[in-house]
């Protein structure tokens, strides 16, 4: 089989990503699972191998240079550094769109950057459905190592996570993970569900959306053929997962399952968007302007970010 | 200084409990720790001992005789058991109250048969602050090794939640919370508090409550002089106390606590019952009815229980 074409946007200049850029293509494990072509400002990324003290033999590389890169300070986020990322990311999206790769990765993002660049500017999801003209439903997966996580919820006060919560959206999260889960090679996926409340409910005494919206939901998904079990109380479900009884766990809002990812090391794991034609992954950590140019930042996710997307475009392909 | 003494209530006598009670008080270090009276049925405990292969030498025992005890079978919950494990707590309760012991430990109750003997039980909180006549403000903290979780609202509908924070029960909890921590050696404590919205309510647009509630909550009660910090993202607090930065952890909700400290390996924790005028510990596991007589059941936890039930009594009386 020929290996994938893999879009790989550099993100900030200003944070760790031109350095981890040069240390993935780099890679001679990540060079055998796929051809790398990566998009960006060839002197950004020249100076990030620099730091990393990556050794560059070949590279495709597609410049896209930047008209101010003066205006770009180490650890500063800027209007530019922003609107760098969006025009590398632009251009990988429609690279795939194009035919022309079969995935696309980024390397980190500064959401403040972004904001300078493009008030409107929301989450990579609504700006990748808007570049690709998508319609359907997207959403974010965290992957850490073998083990999945999608919400129902995210960005919305706790307080709304109950009223937010239906059949139907349930249903919906459950056959994008199964469907994300099964281009990753999980045949089949074993999905497991968390509870809203504490003790699943109790039998009600403490909520009953269990009774009347998640467990309903479970079975129906069950009923089309999906591989799901739960609703399990949220603070075993993933203490299960953990013990290898789940590939996946489907939580009802952002920190039920950030709260134990990022306690597993999540910042060493890979998101990735689900819903989109073709696999997007990234590292999940962020930019790192601490850290940046001191040639110290952990390539680990990205890495597994790279391997990810090759894994799941060559199943695509097959 | 002379060892404390520690009323040991035997729990549930159908599962793990009177194996537990008999080789915790086998344990030289914890016979080192304190002197120990267990109570309970002396027949039910000499079970326990021969399950557990426990060599008992010396042993203080108060003998509360189950009128009953051919109606008890191992793993089956029973009105009888409920009865004994409550009888056996009351007692030692009592005890402490007398001023003939100065702390409190029990081994695991059984829920349904806690409901069986007594329909209005609700939880441990509630039963002792009955048996004690006690008025004031009591809370369950979760213990793992020397990380202390408490919580501001319990067993609650999560949709509830955000209506039942307020500036003054999270300045209470945090009271509760640096008493705890300071009767259990750690002086000063140093507490970070949990956020209620993904990543913080991201400056109100996720929610207000930080802005409202929450941060007021924290400046309140560093005003008073508490060791206290935050609020931080519910999904980054917990590793921030695991990598040592916090003592203890104060979440809003149940699960927001439970998740991280079960996956961090809270069944092999302790449950310390606070507020009360003397310290009541207890294995924060359960019955264990599928293990139950297989002498099989880990120590460990009830172990912790009885060390920090006599640290705090040694730290009380000094």
């Amino acid at each position: 089989m020929q290996k994938p074409v893999i879009a790989l946007a550099m993100g900030d200049p200003a944070g760790i990503s031109p350095e981890l850029t040069a240390k993935v293509v780099a890679l001679e494990e990540v060079r055998e699972a796929a051809r790398i072509v990566v998009i960006g400002d060839r002197r950004v990324f020249d100076e990030g191998a620099k730091v990393a003290g990556a050794r560059i033999h070949e590279l495709e590389f597609q410049d896209l240079p930047l008209p101010q890169l003066a205006k770009i300070q180490r650890s500063v986020p800027s209007k530019e550094g922003g609107q760098s990322a969006l025009a590398n990311y632009r251009q990988a999206l429609r690279m795939v769109a194009d035919g022309k790769a079969q995935a696309v990765c980024f390397t980190p993002f500064n959401k403040q950057s972004m904001k300078l660049a493009d008030p409107s500017y929301d989450d990579e999801i609504r700006f990748t459905a808007g570049v690709l003209g998508f319609k359907g439903v997207a959403t974010e997966f965290n992957v850490l190592e073998k083990l999945w996580n999608a919400r129902v919820t995210s960005h919305i006060p706790l307080s709304k996570v109950s009223a937010s919560l239906s059949i139907e959206n349930i249903v919906e999260a459950l056959e994008l993970t199964t469907t994300a889960l099964r281009a990753a090679g999980f045949n089949p996926p074993r999905i497991g569900v968390a509870a809203l409340n504490p003790h699943a409910g109790d039998g009600g005494n403490f909520g009953r959306e269990e009774i009347d919206i998640i467990e309903p939901a479970v079975e129906k998904a069950r009923a089309k053929g999906l591989p799901v079990e739960g609703p399990y109380p949220a603070d075993t479900v993933f203490v299960r997962a953990k013990g290898g009884q789940f590939d996946a766990v489907l939580t009802m809002y952002h920190d039920q399952g950030q709260i134990a990812m990022k306690l597993m090391g999540f910042d060493r794991g890979v998101t990735v968007l689900g819903g989109f034609p073709f696999p997007i992954c990234t590292p999940a950590h962020g930019t790192a302007y601490d850290i940046a140019g001191k040639g110290i930042a952990n390539i680990g996710a990205t890495r597994a970010a790279l391997l990810l997307a090759a894994e799941m475009a060559c199943r695509r392909a097959a």
